[in-house]
């Protein structure tokens, strides 16, 4: 592999820039600097501006006033890549095989602003571009963008613009070209429940006290009918319905229940009845547990009846629903809920609201016709299951809508172990920039 | 201090006779072979006998065939000592001080063998004893006693005996005499819960297919009713019941509810209605979850939905209940409640029936009359809530009932750093066995 845009590529993908875990804050520093590097490098100005949080990368070709303006988002903070073991290649020493780049970040999100950055370079190489660009590359997006919205409060007049375009979502089927209109929002949330003051011995007290893990699990079990129905009072209230047109796009998409179920790595799908599983993901809401534990989790037994069991959960959300709201839902579930005689504390964590734009908006067309050219057939019109909560930040406090146009491969395993992007979706996603900005510059 | 006694027990305190390190292999000999050389001492023959893993010490009388036969059954290895910083003083340098013995062993077990060999040795200078006595102290009982059931079975007719008599288990309170006549058996289990081929983005799939951690909580909340009742079908059909007897003495007993949610740190006992904290720990099964685990339970969130989930559990059985008929029920059980869209894999562990002597018996009313004389008061009738799966080996090899007469004090802290044996008990405890032996030669 001789070419430089992928070995620019790979060097990106080195840096380890965990946002979650503390000890990784460091390289979050290093691997902002090297981009500012890369965006001055390539002809724009650039530098890393901090946020209170890890620092946030800006890069912006001269401002014309004539011409429309592009905000180009992305991230370089990376999921963590635990567990280790299971990647083939270890997820910071990033390799190529069977035409795809392995590596934690290939597809989320380095490789996929990557391309952008690499199409704007290129581009500027040949004259001035027909818009004007702004990246803004976050680092906390896996984090929940903590201190993004304040960012944008304090540089909102460097980042005025007239629409963002954003790379971060999947693709219907592989390379096939999709717009995403629908995201859903998220809300975190972690609960820990505490019995006895310290681990006791399950002979000796068992049957006496209360088993905290047995009362988490207990918890968790009353978040959902037996079919998989949210059982939280009011939760579904608001819930925007899908129109007519939308389960026509639903059906009409790529992807097909079984795919998912063999992307899923399951013989059957589970889900709430009345919607096929792409709706499901699309257009309902759900809580889904993410992480659980508690006691002996070591090799054999060990017969102790545990101090206290935690679990993780965070909360998919549709039109209309309010983070706030539902975890105010879940906390006073859990309440009501709680078995007795163990305690439970509630930590909030970060949250989103769920994200629509009308495909069939000036720009949703240019992106649609964008991506046309590229792909060589018409886009597939999507709502995603995933969750880009800064879209709302960037909608309420920069006032513009944000154009999701996927380069992400359906097996791309984002946030697993093996996440990898195919080179060809590096290649056209470097082509869509260049569509992209000449359609926009004229949609309005 | 210069009770030569207390000194001989400070000599034996000093091994680190721990016989899960196998760094410690020498210790071991060297504490069997310090035993053997006190027993010859002693006036009986006495030797180390290997058993394929840590020897095994027999010393017993000359067998007069008009006697009646007791074998008093010990252990001399005791826990690992570690963390070593949380001692007041070392645990293999034992020291006196508040009127008790500070050190690794100090109750379980070489403070209570000792009371019984020094009594054994102090009846035999002023003449025969009224019983032929055996003495197992064996070097596996902390490692779950590998190789005693074979030992017994190549050693059943030099072991042979009338009746058994045990110290390795609680007072009710501080110098409180104590009998236990039951304790309850014990059945493992671990349960896998799998569902996608790998973690999946929680956001991208969540809605569509089942989550193993939700699974697996939904299969733990399967166990119980609210009230803390197991639902598992056939659990408590074996189960014999508490005669009326049994609760008075449950309720005379010195230790109260209120005692146990104080030992145990809850505000709150919880447990199965229609019984006493007392009675639920020693008389009633449990299914208790001793350790879950699955998806990210790390710093932060992550949003995955988990590709397994896992739980560990124990069941604590009563007479009559069988540990493989409780696995083959709880086995069903779980098959029976798994939730659409995962697999469950059930691995069973070990196993151990629960143990019951009539305190009405000829023995124990002796061992009951024994106690009295010596503390002054009628000993405590006590279930115990563990398990001491070598009692179901005595009485399955050997044919006889073993007599728990208890001599550690509530506060031991045995296992625990700062585990400490009163020189009181030490003292009643030379008592007790010349009081057990006498009233036990004529019990039958």
């Amino acid at each position: 592999m001789n070419n430089p845009r992928v070995e620019e590529l790979l060097e990106f993908l080195r840096f380890p820039s965990v946002s979650a875990q503390s000890g990784h804050a460091g390289d979050m520093k290093e691997c902002a600097d090297w981009l500012v590097a890369k965006l001055q490098r390539s002809g724009l100005e650039a530098r890393a501006v901090s946020t209170g949080g890890h620092p946030a990368v800006i890069g912006a070709t001269p401002r014309d006033p004539s011409k429309r303006t592009v905000l180009i988002y992305g991230h370089y903070d990376v999921q963590p890549a635990e567990p280790f073991e299971l990647w083939t290649t270890p997820p910071f020493e990033p390799q190529i095989r069977d035409g795809r780049i392995w590596g934690r970040g290939s597809t989320d999100n380095k490789g996929q602003i990557f391309a952008h950055i690499t199409g704007v370079a290129e581009a500027l190489q040949e004259g001035p571009l027909p818009v004007n660009v702004i990246f803004l590359i976050e680092g906390e997006e896996e984090v929940g963008s903590t201190h993004l919205a304040g960012f944008l409060k304090s540089h909102h007049d460097e980042l005025a613009c007239d629409v963002i375009a954003i790379s971060d979502t999947g693709m219907a089927a592989d390379g096939y070209p999709t717009l995403s209109y629908a995201l859903r929002g998220v809300a975190a949330m972690e609960v820990t429940v505490t019995g006895p003051s310290h681990d006791l011995h399950s002979g000796v007290y068992g049957g006496a006290v209360a088993n905290p893990a047995t009362a988490a699990a207990r918890l968790i079990a009353s978040l959902h009918d037996a079919d998989g129905r949210v059982l939280i009072d009011g939760f579904y209230d608001k819930v925007r319905g899908l129109a007519a047109w939308e389960r026509e796009a639903a059906a009409a998409a790529p992807v097909k229940d079984s795919d998912i179920a063999e992307q899923a790595g399951v013989d059957e799908l589970f889900g709430e009845p009345g919607f096929t599983a792409i709706e499901r993901i699309g257009a309902r809401p759900t809580a889904e547990v993410n992480g659980i534990g508690g006691g002996y989790q070591g090799e054999g037994s060990k017969t102790v009846l545990p101090a206290s069991a935690f679990f993780k959960l965070t909360f998919r959300l549709v039109p209309d629903q309010s983070p706030d709201a539902i975890l105010d839902l879940a906390e006073a579930h859990f309440r009501k809920h709680c078995p007795p005689g163990v305690k439970i504390t509630i930590e909030r964590g970060h949250g989103g609201e769920a994200y629509f734009l009308d495909p069939n908006s000036p720009d949703g067309i240019a992106a649609r016709a964008a991506l046309e050219s590229v792909f060589g057939k018409k886009p597939a019109l999507l709502r995603e299951g995933g969750s880009i909560p800064i879209l709302t930040s960037l909608r309420e406090i920069l006032g513009r809508d944000s154009l999701l146009v996927a380069l992400a491969s359906p097996d791309c395993r984002a946030h697993s172990p093996d996440e990898n992007f195919p080179l060809e979706n590096f290649l056209a996603g470097i082509r869509l920039n260049k569509e992209l900005l000449a359609r926009l510059a004229h949609a309005n």
